[in-house]
């Protein structure tokens, strides 16, 4: 059972230390925030306010569901806010007694248009907009999880590792020959072993298509692990928390083919060398790109990236000037090295890592499959 | 053959007269804009900028995906602008040579601590970020399909009715008994036929849980299809292009139940009745809101949409007053009444409908299935 209550607890003291009368947090179509669900319950659709007083206001788009799932002290339907978001803070405050004067918080990603409306219709409250506010507050508070947070994740794991176990056989058997085939067994399985579902739409790559680092479309009725470089880069969504890993298959690899494969394992295997408490995220990314440029090759992505209620949460492992995260207990992580070539096709091999008190556990089975 | 330069040219134009020497237009995770491949091929993740003097630069994340699909007059990767948009926008603005003093318009999405980074940081220059503004104009263009989209149509359309088809006789005989199995078959029957896939997540729910507006999750392993109301609202994806319709199957359906699928027949009829050249689309949505309201009855969301290359997009079929779009040809959207009730369940009837010019055109054949 997930005490939403604990969680917004530890948003009220930082709120109260930063002087901020009143939250705002979004989760709407081109702007999702899963921190909607994380301190409600709520799956989606819906505004949330949270006030220094330490009550909560959850104004959901879809009153049934939110009946179901929605846990804040108070519900009250978009449409009585004519389903405009000013206009939902303005009552917000309201009900909530936020006084005149204090200041609200909206998220970073307000549009500058609707920061203009925010502006110009709460005339009596001072409205804060900016990046490394409080929002960026909770993504700190969401990139270390919590204990129920980590047991779903020990069960996400197990139930990816079993459906590892069943692709690489089905491909070796020839079950799987083609990407639909390969993503099709994914969705199903998935969901009858009790997953939410998948966690975004799987990329399943043939040798034909493994040179982007994101296939397109993401899976075609187009041949699976043929003789080549095969991606599969997929996630299982459970209780609401997706894992993420890719396995490459490579079928009588070339020359050309191995280098690139021995090379991204050599990279893995280094990367996995340095997680530990206190590491930063940035030095893990350099010393693989570093690794890679001896060869002459770029990883034209990220190293690795957090995962939780969203496939791409903090911490950020990328080699980029402004990246200061430092590894602590509680993050679960991917680490995802990939090289990719227009003629010899593509590789990535991506697994979850949970930093633990004890050290660092990779949670899933992820491998290049050589057939 | 798509002709993205005569695209192109209808915005130069715009850009000519409403004295804009530069459109920034964005697609990335967490801003999606599909004007980026309508304008330029590009399937996703780049930016695209095009200048007054009928130029265009496409600055993509992924290189080998950019020499593929991408058709602009210059291509650099994302890359060597650091991976960051206002470095881009900098550099684009030399490249194009565009004048210092001059107008530069960003999406109307950009947050507003990134509009201060690009003010801070292009200070040549004076940027302009509206809502009313060109991305507005993209949008209006798009609005208005040009023959090669309707061609794309009338075959996702043909696609999307053949599976229509065997939908209800896979139900009818018992072959489809999981919201699962709906789901799925929808994925593989769509790409077998050529699609790319779904055009977003399909939502399958049965008696049990189609009382939401968003089943969530979207489908599960659960019964579909049994006594009650059941719903599967789905889209097929071609040549980029969604559909978007709702089944409803009702299996032995209680009188309550009967009068709701009453009350969306006649409304979706209603809604029909109304579409032409010239009408307004608040006229048609309020028509429906006030017929559900003698009923007692609240349709917990908008009449129709716009689709295109994406999900949702102009012109807006809603009731609510700021909504001005008007109907004219070469549009297509689509019309959705629904009915949800916490113990009855929900039913929902939509179709995608062509204006042509020479009248309506209904592209899709959902209905409500009596079982």
């Amino acid at each position: 059972m997930i005490d939403y209550q604990s969680r917004r607890q530890k948003l009220y003291d930082v709120m109260a230390r930063e002087g901020i009368a009143l939250l705002v947090i979004e989760d709407t179509e081109g702007r999702r925030d899963p921190a909607l669900r994380w301190f409600s319950g709520h799956p989606q659709d819906a505004l949330l306010y949270l006030s220094v007083d330490k009550k909560s206001l959850l104004v959901p788009w879809d009153i049934n569901m939110a009946l179901l799932y929605g846990k804040a002290d108070m519900v009250i339907p978009y449409g009585e806010f004519e389903r405009r978001p000013v206009a939902a803070a303005k009552g917000a405050a309201e009900k909530l007694k936020v006084p005149p004067g204090s200041k609200i918080e909206i998220p970073p990603v307000v549009p500058y248009p609707l920061f203009l409306d925010y502006v110009g219709s709460l005339t009596d409250y001072d409205i804060i907009c900016r990046t490394e506010g409080l929002h960026g507050e909770v993504e700190k508070l969401r990139a270390v999880k919590d204990e129920e947070e980590i047991l779903i994740y020990r069960k996400a794991a197990a139930i990816t590792n079993e459906i590892i176990g069943l692709l690489e056989k089905n491909v070796r058997t020839g079950k799987i020959r083609t990407e639909l085939d390969a993503a099709l067994f994914i969705e199903a399985a998935a969901r009858r072993r009790g997953c939410d579902g998948t966690g975004f739409t799987t990329l399943a790559a043939g040798p034909e298509r493994s040179f982007g680092i994101h296939a397109f479309p993401p899976y075609t009725a187009a041949p699976f692990a043929g003789k080549g470089l095969s991606i599969l880069d997929f996630g299982l969504k459970y209780a609401g928390y997706t894992t993420d890993v890719t396995l490459t298959f490579a079928r009588d690899p070339s020359p050309a083919q191995e280098k690139l494969l021995n090379l991204v394992e050599k990279a893995y295997k280094l990367a996995l060398s340095m997680v530990c408490n206190g590491a930063g995220a940035r030095d893990i990314a350099r010393a693989v790109d570093s690794l890679f440029g001896k060869s002459k090759k770029t990883m034209p992505h990220g190293l690795g990236h957090g995962i939780g209620l969203e496939e791409h949460e903090s911490p950020s492992i990328r080699s980029r000037g402004d990246n200061s995260w430092v590894l602590c207990p509680g993050m679960v992580f991917t680490l995802e090295p990939g090289l990719y070539d227009p003629i010899h096709g593509g590789c990535r091999l991506e697994n979850d890592i949970l930093l633990a008190d004890s050290g660092l556990e990779v949670l899933t089975e992820a491998k290049i499959f050589r057939l």
